[in-house]
């Protein structure tokens, strides 16, 4: 199916993984998009494309499927959500849950259950999805308009809403904000199904949007941004050059709103909190709102690449180069600042108030794979795999029901704050992160794999089978590795054609020792490994590229690549600018960040120091947290005596676990980042 | 001298202390203000009636002569204040010290001197006054405006003094807090000399202030609040209605501002930086940039006592509840917060970066004796001998010569904040708060004692003589004791005349277990104790009113008061809003704060746990920081190994100073709180 569209197309219409229907639905619907005259030239492959049957992403995708999705759905129901949406088609009723945003949980789950549908299909789900969106239908105003907090009384909006359609869009009605989750789930459902009902309902929004919004119409800078990047996958969908352009406008009017205090340090009075401080084009910061933030820039990036503006791409590589190497937790966590759940100044990543909501990891994942598709640079994927495996994963539990809004680097018993999570809930009043999760999780094989012109590129890791067009002839490579626990790789071509392309493998930062893609953090040795790759049991030469290794050939059926990227436990430590983490440490194996949680650690973690010489030693535990490695060595616990007038110390085994695992066995102590020595002490008296 | 004033005007004519010439002066320059209709219920008697032979405040008020003020205005001349005078006489030259407000250090280095030639005549010193005064006289415009900033070259002033005058008062040029200053210093100068050369510059800038604003003139809320206090003042000596006026036209201009963002939290956004964020009298909380807070606070008081203004009287009885129940530190610092150097919110009163500006707790005192003058009640001078004896005679070190702008609640080596000052430096850049101690020390004496038709107020203890008006008679009054330091008092009437009059003694709150007028910290136990009054050696029954022992007789030649205030060492806790506070103990005996300080405990106060079981000492030490009672004790050390793997614990003696005599050895360590247990410990990597 999708090698009959690429051939349809050809290797030169390079278009986003997401928003592509199958050419036979296409054809019967009568679209014929034309190809863009710029786009990405990194392609990624389709994770429909991407048949997994590894043990690490397969089951999550599983459990999203049957746990978290009818989880969501049952939520939606249970909160009002969908009850908003029925309320509006008729007219009467009051809006009944707390934020004018509420719609977009069903979009975003309806976008998570579609790709989920793509992989596992499910009658049942499919038409119960159906029936959601004849409700979402029948919400809609005749000229398009879609937004229940309005339509329900339009005379007594909630005070959110303001008084007219998109009067307080700037700030707090999130009008767009919905259109833009409404239209990144009909990208999501007619790739899924080929079906129009949800897409004729983003159509007709997106057509008003547009024919409201421009240079000579209204103009607004969306305070919660998504709806670009929506539109563009509209763009690619239909072809119709008003989405992108709207698209753009949206990006470029940010920065010329004069109402702003541009004297305040205040975000939500100099206009950063959203990202509306100055124009895009003059931004060389991540600032603001960390989730809007990485929507904005997933939309630069887009627009960067299908309008080949230079400017666009200029800020969104200064942004990323601040991100990375002065706002990004060592987890691959974003937004440090809970006021605001937003990025903090530069350096500005505090342990003990760590924000790093979930949905910013997921924003950071769709602008990090951008990136990646724009440059074809291996250290945009090195920190995207930071990322998936790390602060984004450890947002859900293994339950797949359980949900963090924001990622904490470290839980002290003594310690509490109100933005602090030591446990997972089952929902949140605000509830973007478990629907974000959602939609997530089924589209991760979309980020394995990538071309560029007759360059295969590998970029993620996990066993499975990928087909993949090659011309008029097709690729079918399969990955087999116990990745992340295993650094041995092998990749297998069991396609019959004889293929002469060039293979470019990540090899990934970590295991050349580079903990992250700039200085922020760094290993304790830089002595680079060599990487030997065998082909076929022969070791090969091979150049590296931006991160890839190189092998051109001419591939034949039983090819075999197998490589060893060496797994050594990492001892991770702070750029200098960070002074909290100065004598601290923290550790790593291959994409993992660890951790030490109470449950492994006599209840404590916070009294707990692991000196620079002691040995750590990695282990396999099956029946450990869904199977993990851990890593096992002896640290230095302080304690005090039963009178609390004494102190004493001693060695005790040391246990860490991925950290992506912690908060599945109960409610504790847990650190990302431990002492290596004792240099004084704080006394706590309380 | 004093007595002929008092007689010629009657106790009915109540003045505020430090506004009084000799009558004979004012005879002589025909001038003979209208008595007020209302003013002050409770007058002070001024410190020119008080000659103090006491070890404690007379040493630093002949340090404050000998060295302080001459080093003031050595400094004021070598760092351009002076020269800066001469240029805008000139009008030729630039501007040469860093801010526009610098005039007031001349001002209040004046003012200081003033004080201090009435305590200690010196013609040298008053001939240099005459001569700077003239000075400042030639750089005065001749329709009264003086600010040598704009003077100098009034077409190119410095950016902060705006293009025109005033236009930048509401928040950076501090025009009128440099008049202000100018009318604190000639009303002192003119007290003290009864010349009129600085009070005639001081009133020709009056009348032209006063000409300027007004309700259907020129609208302002002075950024730098004092003003105010200032023209109060010179309505006093005057008795020009329109100084008054003006002074409440200022007051009552707060608030009516339309620029702010009423919606931000930023201070300077929304004007509460300089308390204008709401009409003086809505307001209900000491907010804002403290010395500013506590000079509006004393003028409202003026105002308020002499106007009858209930709603003013209201709005700072209510602020100050606010104050001493949740915004002030344990040895009476006040602003809290840094950044605006500010009061916090409630209960924000961080020790590692508690900021205590120096002139906040002078500003503090000013306005605490003016609540005391409105409502007799002891509270208010139970906070301001706290004030007094701690947190303000912290800023100014025991060689007079070097000053806190700051005043820390504890140092730690380990941490460092660029406002936590370990250190007194000689003088600052901004150099308010040298200059305001050089005013504010001769005039303690000022504060000892008080009147109310036929009471006597006795707040303060110190060894001396004070002379007080009694109708047409006078009481000669002596005070023996070794106070701070021993509670043993004793008052003895030495006049001749037989006098019957109230005598009220101020119990202080330390004496009856109450560490501060509020809950915010409190002793351990709270067991009053019965305080033993003998009068020439009998014990005599007393009654208490509003915190004074109310004893009335006829007074005669020879009688003796005796009676001893319990110094126990208090242990003082705070109350459970202050989290930070929570297991700490502070310590206190009679009105002083104790610290522990490197100096006296092996180089460490940070490593110290004070169990509650340590039984403290006290042991006064003659030699020791001139004369101080130290607590001796035992402590519990934490100590961390050589390898800095290892803790341990051990007990060593402790020993804790007044905590106005720290930072006089060298830098170190410093703790006002310490914790009692150690409940756990945090683990310092650096």
């Amino acid at each position: 199916m999708k090698k009959a569209l690429i051939a349809a197309f050809g290797l030169m219409f390079s278009f986003f993984s997401y928003g592509q229907p199958s050419a036979s639905k296409r054809q019967a619907n009568n679209e014929q998009p034309k190809a863009p005259q710029s786009d990405y030239p990194y392609t990624a492959i389709p994770f429909t494309s991407v048949k997994l049957n590894d043990q690490f992403w397969l089951p999550r995708i599983k459990t999203n499927q049957a746990i978290t999705i009818p989880a969501s759905f049952e939520r939606c129901d249970k909160t009002g959500r969908i009850k908003n949406f029925i309320m509006a088609a008729e007219k009467k009723g009051k809006f009944c849950t707390t934020f004018t945003f509420d719609d977009t949980d069903i979009y975003k789950t309806i976008e998570g259950a579609s790709f989920s549908l793509s992989l596992f299909p499910d009658k049942k789900l499919e038409l119960f999805i159906d029936s959601l969106i004849t409700i979402v239908g029948r919400a809609q105003e005749p000229d398009g308009y879609l937004y229940t907090a309005r339509t329900i009384d339009p005379l007594n909006p909630p005070g959110w809403a303001g008084k007219e359609r998109w009067v307080k869009e700037r700030e707090l009605s999130h009008e767009l904000y919905n259109s833009g989750h409404l239209y990144e789930a009909a990208a999501a459902h007619f790739q899924a199904t080929g079906k129009r009902n949800l897409l004729d309902i983003a159509l007709k929004n997106a057509d008003l949007v547009c024919s409201v919004f421009g240079p000579d119409k209204m103009h607004t800078a969306p305070g919660h941004e998504v709806v670009e990047m929506g539109l563009v996958k509209l763009y690619r969908i239909t072809g119709k050059i008003e989405y992108l352009n709207t698209a753009k406008f949206f990006i470029l009017e940010r920065g010329n709103y004069k109402g702003y205090n541009t004297k305040s340090k205040d975000p939500w009075q100099n206009g950063a909190y959203w990202q509306d401080h100055l124009p895009v084009v003059q931004q060389r910061e991540a600032i603001g709102h960390a989730v809007r933030a990485g929507y904005l820039y997933s939309a630069v990036a887009d627009v960067a690449a299908l309008t080949g503006d230079k400017k666009l791409l200029n800020a969104i590589d200064s942004i990323w180069l601040n991100m990375v190497g002065k706002k990004i937790y060592v987890q691959g966590g974003a937004g440090a600042v809970g006021a605001g759940e937003r990025y903090g100044e530069n350096y500005e990543l505090p342990n003990s108030t760590a924000y790093n909501e979930t949905c910013a990891a997921i924003s950071n994942v769709y602008w990090n794979q951008r990136m990646f598709q724009l440059h074809g640079d291996a250290k945009y994927v090195d920190l995207l795999e930071k990322i998936l495996y790390n602060g984004l994963l450890s947002g859900v539990g293994l339950d797949g029901k359980s949900f963090f809004y924001t990622n904490a680097m470290q839980i002290r018993h003594n310690f509490k704050h109100p933005d602090m999570e030591a446990e997972r809930s089952g929902w949140f009043e605000c509830s973007c992160c478990p629907t974000n999760v959602c939609r997530l999780l089924p589209s991760v094989p979309g980020y394995m794999y990538a071309q560029h012109g007759t360059d295969l590129y590998v970029n993620l890791f996990a066993s499975g089978v990928a087909t993949i067009p090659m011309g008029k002839k097709s690729l079918v490579l399969e990955q087999q590795n116990n990745y992340p626990f295993s650094g041995d790789l092998k990749f297998m071509v069991q396609s019959k054609d004889k293929l002469a392309f060039t293979m470019k493998i990540r090899i990934p930062g970590w295991a050349v020792q580079e903990a992250i893609p700039s200085d922020l953090y760094s290993f304790r040795t830089n002595k680079k490994e060599e990487i030997v790759i065998h082909i076929n049991g022969t070791p090969v030469t091979y150049t590296m590229d931006k991160g890839y290794a190189v092998i051109t050939r001419e591939w034949k059926k039983g090819d075999k690549v197998e490589m060893n990227l060496p797994m050594n436990v990492q001892r991770v430590y702070s750029n200098d600018n960070l002074k909290d983490n100065k004598g601290l440490v923290s550790l790593q194996r291959g994409p993992l960040t660890y951790c030490a949680e109470w449950a492994d650690n006599n209840n404590r973690t916070s009294n707990l120091v692991l000196p620079a010489t002691v040995n750590l030693v990695p282990e396999f535990k099956a029946d450990l947290l869904n199977g993990v490695t851990v890593l096992k060595g002896e640290a230095i616990v302080i304690e005090t005596g039963k009178d609390h007038l004494s102190v004493s110390s001693h060695t005790q085994p040391f246990v860490a676990i991925p950290y992506y695992a912690w908060a599945n066995r109960g409610k504790g102590e847990m650190n990302v980042w431990l002492p290596e020595t004792i240099k004084d002490i704080s006394i706590i008296a309380q």
